[in-house]
């Protein structure tokens, strides 16, 4: 069915932004092959019809949700539902010999009460959510190249995480202190006819939104508890900013060691991420701009630290649907599969 | 000269943005009359060459900066000059008689040490500068009536200080733990030529600049001090957003007694601000857009806590070219002229 | 009911774009009040919850469309609603006395076969059709006066005629070279959730729609000739360009006499709008920017003629929710009232 | 010098928006290696410095413009200079045995006269500029194959020649009444501190410039006149819109034959490029969006006629500096290396 040596892939709920990133990427990708595209609403479909300008390379029918079907054809399944679904379709598909990578936040939590207290849905797929891993390879290489079911992290996550994880691992941080201020692109809400996400709206706009209860919490807490191997918690404040794509996490934090000056830290960050092919730590007095990361697979962290204040002040950039969503799903796939772990996947932007 | 019954008055840096602001409050303001533009690379010019959409309005040309002239002319002159330069003119122009309302950093601080330590510009005009008033009447309303020299505050101050002041004067939070991230438009950095201000560039982008040393960072100080009768220092980061105009400034502190909740900290705000036209305190669990200030002199401010952190977020929208810059000129001046505070200034935006 | 010596009015269909123009420019207007919004899906609600920014100055709920309760109340009559429904109401509130100001399709045309052809609806109010005035004042300005019924332009044609008009009603142009390549920003598409109006989908982005086929392309028709007194058809492709607010018109067509020059031309076009307020013709070589208009009722006309191929080519710019709609409307009450045309209506946008 | 097999290619001129996406384009090329980067005012610095983004992968310095150097070093030299400067260095370079890829206008012309006309630059370099092909491939495919020199074209030119080569060249319309509507993002004007560029500027407003006097003008004629074997003039309008990348050209024209209806020209169209991997022609009633082509070195077109008024009319959308200007350059560079046209260029955008 596929072209020799190439993996069989599959995405579920390929109509959406992360969806459509998916289909460029694994298109462009050089061990796979796109056999199946699904979707509920859009099934039926030409998915030239979705997205006209794919036409000439993406020939392929928005296919209705058949798992057996799914499984019959894929070897690795990507799935890009809203949250709720993943977890009804996972199981099934581990169980007829897939490896899934779930986009939704079914499968991050290592603790269903958290997630059924910040989703609101009751699971009883216990056994198989206890064997997913968090999929973000800069923290769980290793884990995440032997499971069959990753829960890929959300956006500000992914963001906020590459920013805090040095200083909270190595104990470098009050952890009480932190305070991530993030400010997301409009893509972030997804493609559903949203009266606030509409240009009118939103252009030339900028607020705040779910303060102090957005759902992403309690994702960058579990995290952050698990490196620091003590219960964090953390301020949290996304914004919506009148742009397209991209995300930028500012993260404050009081030093324990006052002092700590810049060039320390530069080198601590670099030394964390020294194998880790897609966070680039800028040189003394580079902020992230996010339009640097936008198209690519890379994660820009610049860092300040503030001698009056005994801050720290870090700023990670990355593009959303691509480090945030469906570049990252990939950089998992590679793991899985053994490959490069950036084969495939961008690393020049497109500037301006 | 004049209308009978006007005050005249002229503008000196009239071609910026704060300047076009200036002319189009003071033409629509029902008790003034520009009778001065003036300017120094654009002097000689048609004010209409500069701003063509202006030109069925304004036939002024825009005039050398003769101090003598000005003060023959006008009864109260608006400096809209780059930092330094207000210090050599509001002397001499306080001397002929004038009032001056001054939007540059020259005559914001009571201290010339703190002004020289982060504008690197020596003075010798200490008596003057010791006589201005900040000029932010929701703090100092009564100062301002009385006073012939107004210190403008900057844009990112208004924002910041508007959300923080109640909290501050009434010693709800431990003020060590103050973080501001802020967020402005693009035309916060003036009408020139900058790469980094280009569509091109700033579009589609978002980027922290200034972290950890911001001029705003001393002026906020001062204000936030004055009103602790303490020392108070705070993390102030700035943002440039890919949009027009507009500010949200994002203030976080720790609260003194967690017990506090929303609905005390809403009522606290609507009477500190019982008798400020411009500040709008919105109901709970609204968050301002900067959108919904744009055009206005009014400042929206929205208020969260989180009871799992101990913390108070603010938010406060306002356009910074208006209530940041000369809107909130125009209202010192009708505080100066004993004029009701909002007279001639916009209170309703257009929307969307 | 109302303040002494003011003129009652109302709006149907607040709930959009138009309407918050509406609750806008009437709550600024010297002479009006309003004094019912009404609605339908949004009955009920406090206009505050649809436009927080407005819970200052605008109390009123959004309350059910009553012709009996709006006619007893209102001396006028403001109808938003979609196309098809200001058919159904304004004949019975005319009956009851109103004045009515509509601002869809509904009363545009003097032909109701025209109308159903384009629109697909039946229609049997063909009398008071018929008395409807086509509320461009700098072409009907004494119809209006007389009318009490006005069928206010779309916006695309408001752009459009104004840069026609005077080439058209002095013969000075061979009618059937004329092509109108029009902008327009997203707000013309409505306060709804629709995904190509997603500022994820049209920001960064430009595309032409409803080629050969938009519906305004009738209405322009029909003006033209009205003007030229015989048959006149009209080249018409609108564009969504990446912005809130604001048309352009940029109209092509060939000179009758290739010996006029741009000069003669700018002669002509001042002569043609002397009387009108809201027209302003730029200077040589000057032409128009939407954001010149922005937050205006103005419209702005730039003129060019091009020796090389015996064309003139005349760009207008409008802010599209005023001259092209809602500030319209309220220059036609005016009108209506015997008040000064331009009374009420702002005429000096926000720049930048 | 090299790595084996790799073709050594160096970019003058590489600090500008035309200089990094060549930078990007040829770093990710299969078949040549960046062993040069030149320029003026920015010799000696890091590129990195320019572009912080590329600092991960670009490690080399800006060199000083020696074309001795260049040519000692490079078999392939891109000129990214402004216009009447590669007609100094071309020659030169060309007598060393270097090809030359030029993206000013200097190569465009085959009449110096009209080069002179218009760009009021006297030359003495009539031999080397004979020689030098027009670099459109989809119409000069087979004289870029066998040129050392490239004048390669506008980034309007290329959108609106690709709209209507199929047009002049089959004679289906009067070519007398080509209008070409064209909308460019702001990056277009270059990495340049113009007031006009600023994001406070050119945000949320649009304009037209250059109408009836753009430079690009004589270039669209030149080749429709070729194409046409007759002189043909053009209405050539451009429009400046805001957004960073993107052009979209709305083409006019009367057709010869009434009767011919959009399928008969999407099949011409179709038929025409067949072999042009790079313009994709639209499915009936689909028109582009430029947001399909921004990123990739693909044109989208879409076609409509208006059998009301006789027209064609045709939408092309392009990336203006992929398609028009760097993609276009190294799609020339893998013609005249006898490489697939397609290597190494990309034909997939990120979307939304």
């Amino acid at each position: 069915m596929t072209e020799s040596q190439k993996v069989a892939v599959g995405i579920v709920g390929a109509s959406g932004y992360g969806g459509v990133q998916l289909v460029k990427l694994l298109s462009e990708h050089p061990e796979v092959e796109i056999v199946y595209l699904g979707g509920d609403s859009s099934a039926g479909k030409d998915y030239a019809d979705l997205y006209p300008h794919l036409g000439h390379l993406i020939q392929n029918k928005v296919e209705p949700i058949d798992l057996d079907v799914i499984a019959s054809r894929c070897e690795v399944v990507f799935l890009g539902l809203p949250n709720g679904l993943a977890c009804k379709f996972a199981p099934k598909l581990i169980e007829r010999g897939c490896k899934v990578l779930d986009l939704s936040a079914d499968y991050r939590f290592t603790s269903l009460e958290t997630y059924t207290a910040w989703y609101q849905t009751e699971r009883d797929d216990g056994a198989i959510a206890s064997s997913a891993v968090y999929g973000l390879p800069e923290l769980y290489r290793e884990q995440i190249k032997n499971s069959s079911l990753i829960g890929c992290p959300g956006c500000y996550p992914t963001a906020s995480l590459l920013a805090l994880s040095p200083l909270i691992k190595q104990g470098l941080i009050l952890p009480e202190t932190i305070i991530i201020d993030a400010k997301s692109g409009t893509s972030g809400g997804g493609r559903q006819g949203k009266i606030n996400l509409l240009l009118a709206e939103a252009d030339n706009s900028l607020g705040a939104y779910g303060v102090a209860k957005h759902r992403h919490t309690p994702e960058i807490e579990q995290i952050c508890s698990d490196l620091a191997r003590s219960d964090v918690k953390v301020q949290f404040t996304p914004h919506l900013i009148p742009m397209v794509r991209g995300i930028l996490s500012t993260v404050y934090a009081t030093l324990r060691d006052p002092g700590l000056v810049r060039e320390d830290l530069i080198t601590i960050y670099n030394a964390f991420y020294r194998s880790s092919p897609f966070v680039k730590i800028l040189p003394n007095g580079t902020y992230p701009q996010t339009k640097w990361a936008c198209g690519t697979n890379l994660a820009y962290i610049g860092i300040e630290v503030d001698p009056r204040t005994g801050r720290i002040i870090v700023m990670s950039a990355i593009d959303n649907l691509i480090k945030g969503q469906a570049g990252q799903a990939v950089q998992c796939l590679n793991l899985i599969m053994g490959w490069d772990e950036d084969l495939g996947l961008p690393k020049l932007g497109f500037y301006p």
